[in-house]
Formats: structure tokens, C-alpha cells, sequence
């Protein structure tokens, strides 16, 4: 059970975070995106599965071969961004869980059930995806996570030779220029989507 | 662009939280449900689909009818948590999206195709899930989340009125008593689940 956080912590990582569509020249390195990984490694996934494979574009090369499998808009916002990451996620992650998590046999759970593990992935790779974009802002960076590419050449880009692991979505990530970012869209009001049981 | 978060806040969102498995008794009320709503539901999703629909389990009745679909071991924590979420996706989020992305016309891109919208619908309520994991740490709350339950027992039991939307996953709530937790999973280190392109 940790202290809440104040005010200003709030916003950083959901009340004014945002989007961002374009960023500042500073630049995003190894370190930076190990600092990243090793915030949110520390998320909840289920059983431990842990299924996000991570690829970081942080030179002008690996950017332009992501921006590549992207569409128009969200080519042009990769190519200029200080870096950007694929998140991929292992559909074959239940051959992991004998480290991962080791006091039961959790692979016999997933063993001939690929659908049930193609789910499985996706879900607990959006988890991590998520923990991607909040570490990353708790640390003072913004990112501009997208759904509009073509995932075949995305895969085959940047997982060819693992033919078991699917990119999931991808994401810019810098220090956001704030003359970038669109007006935000509107959020529901508790009572639109939420119930009392 | 947010300020960096302290070491004692990056401690309460990722470091040191934990996923619990007992609370103490402090109660989890329908004000704290839209206070942890209010923070969770900033979080960005694929054209603001926000396709979670929560029901929040704030009374014994309700932790119980939800502890009846849950596996035997996560029943037990469940009847005896402060409170527990239901977080359901809706597959026709498409719906909404003309007031939730005004801007564009958003809902045609997913007309005629349940599938992509069954698979968009698992990836942002997933997201949205982590938000509520991330909102709730961050107020001075513990989660449990949980996979393991009837999916189809949940379905009926709270969205038998609304039959495209599905449970996702499940989560305990409150001040997590430290007694109950396990000891912390492995997580890899970034060389193996993390490249640089």
C-alpha cells in the first residue's frame, strides 16, 4: 500500500498527459528506454506471462523502417520523432512460464489451446503496452501510441525471425511539443459506462 | 510534458505495489469508485473508443454473486475484499464513437467487421484495465486483478441486459493487507524481452 500521489504527480501521468502528434529535438536513448523498461517490467500480467516483446527505433534507419509499414499520417510523425517502439507480443509465452512463474506449471494451462493463448497474449501485452505509456510519462516523456499500420510488414520487418511474436500497436515517444497535440476528446461521465452491482 | 515523478510516488505505481490477495477493512465506497473512474478513464485509447463498461461489486450481495463465477480460491478473496470491479468490453463500441471522435467518421472503419472489433475491443479495454490498476495505486488503493472465472457465468450474472458486452477481467480493491501477498515474480531484464532495431 503506497502514499497517494499529489497533485501535480496526477496530472503527469493522467490528468494533462496527453498525446502527442510531435516533439521537441530532445533525444531518447538506450538508457532512457531501459529506464522505461525497467518502470514498467513492475506492472501486473497475469500469471506473470509477461508476453510484450519490445523492439526500440532510436536512430533515423530503424524509424524509417517502421514509418514504412505506417500509414501516410503516422509515417511522417515516426520519421520525425525522437524515437519510437514496436510492441510486439509472444503468442508462444506460455514456453517462458517455467522462469517466469515458477511454483506451478502454468505452461500445461496453455498447451494445445492456441487460441486461447493468442488472447491471452493480446490482453496482457495491452496491459504492458499500457504500463509503457504511463512509466514513460512518470519519467518526463510523452508518447503518441497508434493503431493505423499495416501489421504484416510490421511483422515482418521487425519479427522475422520469430515468426510466433505479433506486433500488438506501436508509439512515438520524446518530449512532447505541445503545439502538436489535438484538443482532447471527451470522456464519459462515470454514470455512461460505469454501474453499481 | 509532465514533471518526473519522486521515488516514493514511482514506488506507489510500479516499485513496490503488489497485487493483493487480502485487504484490510477499510471500506471502498461509490465515491472512491468515480474518483478512481475520473483519473482511469484520461488514459488514451485507439480513437477514444473507451470500450470498458465496469461494474463496480460495493456490497456483500454483489461480491458474492461475482465470488459464484470465480474460481474456488479467487471466490474466497473476493467475498472478502472491500469491493470488486467487473470490467467488461463492449464489442459494438462502434457505436458511440460518433460523440466519443467527433471529428472524423470513425464508426464506418469498424461497420461490418466483428472481428476487428471483438480484437480492438480486448486491446483498449486491456489498456483501460491498466489504467484502473495504475488509478487505483495511485489514490492509495490495492488491486488484485484475476483471470481466473466463468466467463460465461460473469457474462450472464452482469451483462445479461447487454449482450455485446463481455468480461475481460476481474479485480479485488482496497488497502491491501501486506500479510497476504506472495513473493514478487521474476522480471526479465531488458536484453531478454527488449532489441534495438
Amino acid at each position: 500500500m503506497g502514499h497517494p500521489l499529489d497533485a501535480a504527480a496526477l496530472d503527469t501521468i493522467f490528468r494533462t498527459a496527453r498525446t502527442y502528434n510531435g516533439y521537441h529535438e530532445t533525444p531518447f536513448t538506450r538508457d532512457d528506454a531501459e529506464a522505461v523498461y525497467e518502470l514498467m517490467k513492475m506492472g501486473p500480467t497475469s500469471a506473470n506471462q509477461s508476453p510484450a516483446r519490445l523492439v526500440w527505433c532510436l536512430d533515423q534507419a530503424a524509424k524509417d523502417r517502421l514509418a514504412d509499414c505506417a500509414s501516410d499520417s503516422n509515417a511522417d510523425k515516426i520519421r520525425k520523432a525522437p524515437a519510437a517502439l514496436v510492441i510486439g507480443m509472444d503468442e508462444d509465452f506460455h514456453e517462458q512460464l517455467p522462469w517466469l512463474f515458477p511454483h506451478t506449471d502454468a505452461k500445461s494451462w496453455f498447451e494445445g489451446d492456441p487460441e486461447g493463448r493468442r488472447t491471452s497474449a493480446l490482453r496482457n501485452s495491452s496491459l504492458q503496452g499500457a504500463y509503457f505509456i504511463i512509466a514513460a510519462r512518470a519519467l518526463g516523456w510523452d508518447t503518441g501510441p497508434m493503431s493505423g499500420f499495416d501489421a504484416d510488414k510490421v511483422d515482418a520487418a521487425f519479427f522475422g525471425d520469430q515468426p510466433k511474436v505479433k506486433v500488438n500497436f506501436i508509439s512515438t515517444i520524446g518530449k512532447g511539443d505541445a503545439s502538436t497535440i489535438f484538443d482532447r476528446s471527451p470522456r464519459p461521465e462515470f454514470d455512461r459506462f460505469n454501474r453499481i452491482a
